[in-house]
């Protein structure tokens, strides 16, 4: 029987950091990506691909500011904003890689996915905000739109005297349809689903379902999935062909194999960066040890050659 | 065996014209659309929901206008736009329609997908731009639209000294996905697509797929995936309990039965309103010469009373 892998698409895929984000731009990078991802179909992989939304949400939730601002359009929350750009962005990729396979010589159904990720109204996160969306702004325009939105900001920590909207991010607690994106991708359809990290939703006290005001970490619904539908493999495409020890600094070292108890040991040393790689490592080994066989961090342009990216197994 | 009906949402099911379009009014009409549908879904109907897009997209592109204009990002063209809408309008109505389920204590899956309507790239519909798309404006700011975008427009026939942007309409050819659409529907599974009549992408002289500034009617994409799964009945959920001769006339007179010969007939006498009625009509018809049962357009409201909507047959 085929393999089955589920690979979570970084932002960089799709939206380089140096890039304003044209469609040029974005239809570009994505064939680029799905170029070196086709080397897991030939190997006869079955698929589900996740993606990442930071940059196109972000451009959503301006466009909405500068929307009411200019025509008096009512916004849409942010559940409805995620919705949209996995839709936006699920077709980009489903054409791309469509285009792509038939370069290839490759006949393959692939369907794209709303997907609802279900969270806990109760999940800590509602009192600390940690996932930065959209533009850096200086101080001046993140007071203002603070103040005229309730947006809630924090520094960067990269570029000084820049500031970034940051939401809640909660944990995510289970897919909707992961029966029929299972069923479609044993069947061989390769599956575009949870983008974005998914819709928000959460049930209310009368078990309804509603929308949230949030963003769930890609890596984290999408290492949830893959367990939950028996992936054998689970790839994190990002900007790094490796995990480091140390990254950027002086003592940073490549880190090719990592077990459970490395990982361990790595985290009570804080090896790891928090706001990046930490997530995805925890992500990786989640997975690991709910029966995943292998999970493996890298760039995606580097998915083919074996002498890169890091492999994180249980033992 | 369960019968299968596609039913088309008209944008009043989702935005009633003297709105603004807030989310809390979409979740509200959704809610009343969906809970005169169970009277279907409880007679053990399987069910594929499509719907119309025409003011969210429209907000969507005035969004993206505004958001150039204020933040200097860059525009998306219409076919992600239309996915985009799609996402977002999926979403909430697979969302609302789980919870009207719920209320009735009918467990169903519901899912989501984001769909291309393949085109040809030779339809007529690119020499004469007829859809109408966004808000109604002046003269002098669709004068203004027109030279900074190229967006062309064309008078409102309802109200005077205002515009709306027209786009083409060409005619569906292919629903991609809908084998994968057809197997999921007849498992029982409740799917929503083709939204805002699907993504128009047509195959260029390589075979590569590629999106159109377009839309295309959802009446017509409803009726050829209704024809394409073996529907049993096709509905279109539209603001009239029926259709008319006549239609706001001193001769006006409803129409309870038609069938093909009637069609033509009334047709040939220019009874229905070119912009509106006729494309729903012609949909309808193909539908039931293809092989479908019954096709049904009425007003949501009156879905389940008898005494409401007109049905067209064959014979």
């Amino acid at each position: 029987m085929s393999k089955l892998a589920v690979i979570a698409l970084g932002g960089n895929a799709i939206i380089r950091d140096d890039e304003r984000g044209t469609i040029q731009e974005q239809n570009k990078n994505t064939t680029d990506t799905f170029e070196h991802l086709t080397y897991l179909i030939k190997k006869g992989y079955n698929l589900v691909i996740s993606h990442g939304n930071g940059p196109q949400v972000g451009n959503i939730l301006l466009r909405n500011d500068a929307g009411e601002e200019v025509y008096d359009i009512p916004q849409m929350p942010l559940d409805i904003c995620v919705a949209d750009s996995q839709g936006g962005i699920g077709y980009m990729l489903e054409k791309m890689l469509k285009n792509v396979l038939k370069e290839e010589g490759i006949e393959k159904e692939i369907v794209t996915i709303v997907t609802q990720v279900v969270v806990s109204k109760d999940d800590p996160a509602f009192n600390n905000y940690t996932k930065r969306v959209g533009k850096l702004y200086d101080k001046k325009r993140a007071d203002e739109l603070s103040t005229n939105k309730g947006w809630v900001f924090k520094k960067s920590p990269k570029r000084k005297d820049a500031w970034r909207r940051v939401v809640p991010s909660p944990k995510p607690i289970a897919i909707m349809n992961e029966k029929i994106i299972k069923d479609l991708v044993y069947s061989g359809v390769i599956v575009i689903a949870i983008g974005g990290g998914g819709v928000p939703v959460y049930y209310d006290d009368e078990g309804m379902l509603r929308g949230l005001e949030a963003v769930i970490d890609k890596d984290a619904s999408s290492s949830l999935l893959a367990s939950n539908i028996d992936s054998d493999e689970f790839y994190m495409l990002t900007d790094v062909p490796y995990v480091y020890k140390n990254f950027g600094t002086p003592k940073q070292e490549i880190l090719e194999f990592l077990t459970k108890a490395d990982i361990e040991k790595l985290i009570e040393e804080k090896a790891f960066g928090e706001g990046n790689m930490l997530p995805k490592i925890k992500s990786a080994l989640r997975f690991v040890e709910n029966g995943g066989s292998k999970s493996v961090i890298t760039d995606a342009s580097k998915l083919e050659d074996k002498k890169y990216g890091t492999r994180i197994t249980l033992l």
